[in-house]
């Protein structure tokens, strides 16, 4: 049978066609009117997306570019910083800040975890001056409660910046950004913004831009007080990567048509359609016998599996690759060969879904996990019919008198 | 939820992204020897897929261009013509030869229905000048056995040209086009071959080129013969469609690399895939109660299914599109409201079928055909899993002293 190529994998994520198109059409130079019009409107689509009052800017840099310019605007070499790490991910921002010379406290969960209220309660100090956590730890699947985590950093470590990579969280989680006081909080384009990978974008809060004054940690590209001000005039401080702004145009411009004229509530119907992929997924696999890896705080923009014992995830990973043409993700570091990754986040719908569902039920009953076929497309085809019914639900109803 | 639009229409089906590439960077002048090049290698790799020793000519016209031309070049007035018809592209045929002012012979059976043998011999005589038919009948779904009805051509009306409409049966369909000895069989470029509407393409035989020296009927973009003095140069006799051909060109490659290395192995490749998909889903609408309509003689390039009793088959294709995007196809002509179609020919895959089969319980179940969720994909999977124990068992296996 043909397989054609798809992406599951949490990021890259599949391309939006409209995306593509802009990117390939984008020739402009960017010194010009029409590149700081594009700039512009993207921007400010793009600070709607976020949801924030916060500036939001643009970086020519993967995700971690916009890590390390959250450690290397926020800290000074000394500075006592605590991070809060339950996988891959987490470890990125113990290693980036004790890179930039902090002076760096770590409270560690399993992977596939989160972390207590309790637990963050006794790490936090008025001495603290940040705080960098995860949104979603895609490693493992799990989702942080974001809000309990800064409430507690407000309440307890005033002094604190905070610091949130919602790389994966952006569009698949409803952030408050103001109201629960994230000083940095930063995605990347392959993620659910639907186009490849080139460009990171941050929102940064009145008290992250008075820290930057006395950080003396270096930075030049990823200074972030630059890009503020070539923003303000429609630019960038730097050569912008001028394909993927306007694939990200596009983007936004389509999330706008999903939310019907905003982009503010396409961005909430992406993250609804994340979530049911997301529980279309794990009703399935469940139904399949199969044992999620975060169970108790699932991800929406990612669905960790357990491979059955004594499987190598691995050999689920080149099934689905090579039989059905699905790029799933393996477990990153420790967890390798140990779980595998679907992902949810961006442009995904039914018919990608129950496909790797389908796909799913093959794979596991050549590994002798014996279910009747149609098993795991039902238990996912429940799902999608509840909440059809009840999004018909709660449509206005038109009464005749 | 999102939803991306799909093609399951028997034409225009799901476009190739290597052709769609290939087309957006033809911008190259035809009379050039770049585009020659080009031309020369596409005619061949063309006459490889088709299958034939015969002259393969590619037009810039619908396939209906390819069926005129067929008329056009290979009759004159008052010619006694026969057209077997069982449905919309028969009665193409039928319009068609009328108009160039044939003396038409129809031999017609209901829709969804072919042609018996015994049908067939009782309406060919000596004095046939040619006999029109389609390799299958897409408006209803239904395969038509050309080896039959070309061997009782070739002993009962020996001086008849045999012209196959093959626009859905080509990569759809085993043909022997030399041995049964038919003179003329078309395509379009919209249908197996991946790529957007536009061209047309035909395999002539000796008897076929030998008839247009002596036929009347008037011609003039559509003389076939001009069109092989030029494709013997590597060009085209008007015009040509160029980044249609640039596509058409990327398809083949496509094919040939699914066929490992030979693009007339990829064809097969490429029957064998619309074959299994066609399976998949005629067992799932089965499955769930529903009836096809061409149940004795199925085409695969697409399945025709029965709206259940008292529904129009225009709210199952409403319902596919707007609840999952999915563009299915209404009857055509008299069969508009009565089935609906969904195709096979081209590029699908495992997981496009299987969510086209998961969508479908779905609508059947808010119409009431109440069968427990899973039922079609379940079915579907049986027939996918039957066929890769049976693949693999065809596999040779090494066996070890």
């Amino acid at each position: 049978m043909l397989r054609k190529e798809r992406l599951f994998t949490p990021g890259p994520t599949p391309l939006l066609p409209s995306a593509q198109f802009a990117m390939a059409a984008a020739g402009m130079h960017h010194r010009t009117a029409e590149f700081r019009k594009l700039y512009a409107q993207t921007l400010a689509d793009l600070k709607e997306f976020v949801g924030t009052s916060n500036d939001v800017l643009i970086l020519a840099s993967s995700g971690t570019g916009a890590m390390e310019a959250s450690v290397a605007n926020l800290t000074s070499p000394g500075d006592k910083v605590l991070v809060l790490t339950a996988g891959k991910f987490g470890e990125r921002w113990r290693d980036l800040t004790r890179a930039y010379n902090c002076s760096v406290e770590v409270l560690s969960v399993a992977y596939g975890e989160t972390f207590s209220g309790a637990a963050i309660r006794e790490k936090l100090s008025p001495e603290l001056r940040a705080v960098y956590v995860q949104a979603t730890e895609s490693s493992t699947g799990a989702r942080h409660n974001l809000e309990t985590i800064a409430r507690s950093v407000r309440q307890h470590s005033p002094d604190a910046v905070l610091v949130v990579d919602a790389i994966t969280g952006f569009g698949t989680t409803r952030l408050d950004i103001d109201g629960w006081g994230i000083d940095i909080i930063l995605g990347g384009s392959q993620k659910a913004l639907m186009i490849p990978p080139g460009l990171a974008y941050l929102a940064v809060s009145e008290r992250a831009w008075q820290r930057m004054e006395s950080a003396k940690n270096p930075r030049y590209y990823f200074d972030l007080r630059k890009e503020r001000k070539a923003a303000a005039k429609g630019e960038s401080a730097f050569t912008p990567a001028v394909a993927l702004i306007a694939a990200l145009g596009a983007s936004l411009q389509y999330i706008r048509q999903v939310g019907g004229g905003e982009v503010s509530r396409g961005r909430e119907q992406l993250i609804g359609n994340a979530e049911l992929c997301a529980a279309m997924t794990r009703s399935a696999a469940q139904a399949l016998g199969l044992k999620l890896f975060a169970p108790t705080c699932p991800a929406t923009a990612l669905t960790a599996i357990q491979a059955p014992t004594g499987v190598d995830s691995g050999t689920i990973v080149k099934a689905f690759r090579e039989r059905f043409g699905a790029v799933v993700a393996n477990g990153q570091g420790e967890m390798k060969g140990k779980l595998f990754r679907i992902a949810h986040l961006g442009y995904y719908d039914y018919l990608d879904t129950i496909g790797i569902v389908a796909a799913l039920e093959h794979i596991t009953a050549e590994l002798g996990l014996t279910r009747a076929f149609g098993t795991g497309a039902r238990a996912a085809q429940e799902v999608f019919a509840a909440e059809s019914n009840a999004a018909h639900q709660r449509q206005p109803v038109t009464t005749s008198v």
